[in-house]
């Protein structure tokens, strides 16, 4: 069970509701009324805990789990041991992620403004809100109504933040407009200028950066996580997108909706995404591409030119993936061969 | 026009006094005497806006583009739309920059110490600055004139920070000797502990890192950027030096004057760069190294030997340029053969 | 010698104390007596200082070296400069090290609890902490003893951190429970969610992230380095283990004792590493993975399959490091013919 100096957990809930609750089907001889008290990895769960298997790499851990109950694909339900009941999805981890929000739930924060936090006259703060420690809110931003903003976040001057927003500890936003229900992760930086400056012999000479930030609802910003302002056009990212860790966004890029973006990737300037593009770990997208919906870029690839909607690419340059994994091949022989 | 809330713009300007900033010329039949009350990106200026065309990829822009002035080289006027005026620059986009700058000027920061910052007593703080919110100085620090420490930045025991610099919300910096006209953004990390310790089966045994961090004048450091202090000698960054975000330099570097690191590259121990370097994004070089002044490394390159003054390199293990479009091709070549 | 502004020197010690500190031995001829004030880089240090040679490239450096005395391999001998008394040791950098340590010994915090920090009446400090200004510890939270507490840094609920543990300034640590003697580099972020969700065409779907992230005595990780906590378990760092700056872990990975994680490598979820792994800089390691003990990931490697124990890889996709090299030449050489 999660550690309750961390975590507090509701339920318990019968397999009935929690079949309701994920759209998932009881399989044939689930006891409707059984009662589970928590969600736990196949591992550790006993029997009143709920697990859930959704990569076969952890079949063997399932065959020999002791959790009460469990979602899995339908394909998987005969190997499911003696005595657990089973929920049914095409969808498993989906199902999962509604049972595991029913027993820990998001929930709206105390509202608080901490004795060190800092609200400029001019700000204004929504009712409801948490203002943690050392947090600072400088001259004529916005925050919107339930927010919690961070112990020792910066939100600059000028800043709009929507309606029930997390801003995480130590982050800072400048130069921005969040929609709703946005989640900032401890240590990002959102709105500072971009990397433009006119190179030359004599130096480099800096050129202003008029843009914003412009974030859609929903959308997570990972720990550490850079995202520029626009130069004049703003950045932009799109509602529901999933930006991991350490991840740098230049200026200018316009993220579509719902894209996911792995740790480390890093997007340069003016590229355009739409929605839907998944990017693994590391990977490199030069400027002033487009890469269209739906494209999946491979980790540590480095997208040198514009990706079609729905391509999938690897490698560096990136290639499209078949094409990647025949010269991964082709290379692999040919150095066999001269050995 | 740039966000109000953000921005505040100078002007109107004439577009000789433009021509004039920028050192562009007017081009045949522009109209010296026409006002601009502003800069914008071609596609959304309009009549009283000034823009620039610097990239060929957004031609279609210019041709479509209301801004009532514009400047670019030679080469593209005769594609200009009816109406628009024209300043005419060999290098347009910093002719841009030093117009943008008129509009948009870097001004002081208000004097200001807040009542949450902290400066301890034995530290020495210069005219003009402003502490804002949770600023942190520490014992025997001394900061110039005129510097802008941002909300919750810290800045550590006898750190020296020259005239005019601005540290960035969150940001930390120790053990460190900074320059004039320092820009440092939000969350970057400087001075703290290299990476050194002697391995062994035994455990590894920290080696104290005895140097410091010398920065020189009119650099930029990215935001989450680290530059880890010496080991003994000091780790340093030449003047005019602009590191993007996200960038990690090892202990012992030394990094000529004007370098151009961009996001996400990473500088092992004791390399030494020359003048005029520049890295592209997610690049590698392994420690030891000397990279000569004025060498050029592709983006994700991984650098494992020393460069050559005005090399330029591309790969992993990086190799010269048109060595590396060779490989690529070959490999493309020999997988699609054998497919 | 270090600048007194930043550090502050120990000693002096006679060179048969430094010869016991170390267990190096009293070369022939060398002065037990011989009193040694500081430790220096072989450029720059004099008569009374104290050097080490560790890398053959700077053996030019050793024989002009003015240095007093230095620790070298027994084979360096020869090629020292007249009147520089010399320590033998099979690991002169280790041996340096413990002599570095003895000049510049890690002293205990002076006890503080700065006026701007913040304490939540239900956290408990131990003996002996330093909390600098701006740092918050929230509800619940234990602090150890003789522990530092950078300035704006921040202990979320709940989290326990052991004894002479140094957390940086602006770095912040939740839902975790860390050792002793860890020192965690400013800009960290520990403990937030990991980047789990189920995606989907109808939107990314949040999993709750309930496990922890438990860190062993004596790990250290670097500036702006990000450490997700699991998922359901936790997310494991092993004793001993050295995280250098901007390194992505994922939720549940899980690295053993020793581990050597160098700048900028990003570990994904749920990847087991053994002991004494080494990761160079910038290399990526796929999700799911087993990497043995004793395996060595060179620098910007992308890890896709299982590491036996004791493996060196290096590539992408990593293949054993005789093969990479391998590709590396075939590939040269083939681009050389085709040119």
């Amino acid at each position: 069970m999660a550690d309750p100096r961390f975590f507090h957990v509701a339920g318990p809930f019968t397999l009935a509701r929690l079949a309701e609750l994920s759209g998932a089907t009881l399989a044939e001889g689930a006891d409707a009324d059984l009662l589970l008290a928590d969600v736990a990895p196949l591992e550790v769960a006993g029997p009143q805990d709920f697990s859930f298997l959704d990569n076969r790499k952890y079949a063997a851990a399932f065959e020999a789990s002791k959790a009460g109950a469990c979602v899995v694909g339908a394909e998987m339900a005969e190997r499911a041991p003696a005595g657990m009941a089973l929920l049914l999805s095409s969808d498993p981890y989906r199902a999962y992620a509604r049972i595991a929000q029913a027993f820990y739930p998001v929930t709206a924060p105390q509202p608080w403004v901490a004795p060190t936090a800092w609200v400029d006259p001019s700000a204004s703060i929504g009712e409801g809100c948490r203002l943690e420690p050392g947090a600072v809110v400088l001259a004529g931003a916005q925050i919107g109504t339930g927010c919690r903003i961070g112990a020792n976040a910066v939100i600059g001057d000028g800043v709009v933040i929507g309606a029930d927003c997390i801003v995480g500890a130590n982050a800072t936003v400048s130069h921005a407009v969040v929609g709703n229900r946005v989640n900032i992760y401890p240590g990002a930086r959102i709105g500072q200028d971009g990397f433009g400056f006119a190179m030359g012999p004599q130096g480099h000479l800096k050129v202003p950066q008029l843009g914003r930030v412009v974030i859609g609802d929903a959308v997570e910003i990972g720990a550490n996580t850079t995202i520029d302002r626009g130069a004049g056009p703003d950045t932009v990212i799109g509602a529901g997108s999933m930006i991991d860790n350490l991840v740098q966004i230049g200026h200018n890029v316009q993220m579509g909706r719902a894209c996911v973006i792995v740790s480390q990737v890093g997007i340069s300037g003016s590229t355009r995404l739409g929605d839907f593009v998944a990017a693994g770990g590391q990977a490199g997208i030069t400027g002033h591409l487009k890469i269209g919906s739906g494209a999946r870029i491979a980790a540590q690839s480095g997208v040198m030119r514009d990706i079609a909607p729905g391509e999938t690419v690897g490698g560096a340059p990136a290639v499209g993936m078949k094409d990647w994994l025949r010269q991964v091949a082709a290379l692999g022989k040919l150095a066999r061969r001269k050995g």
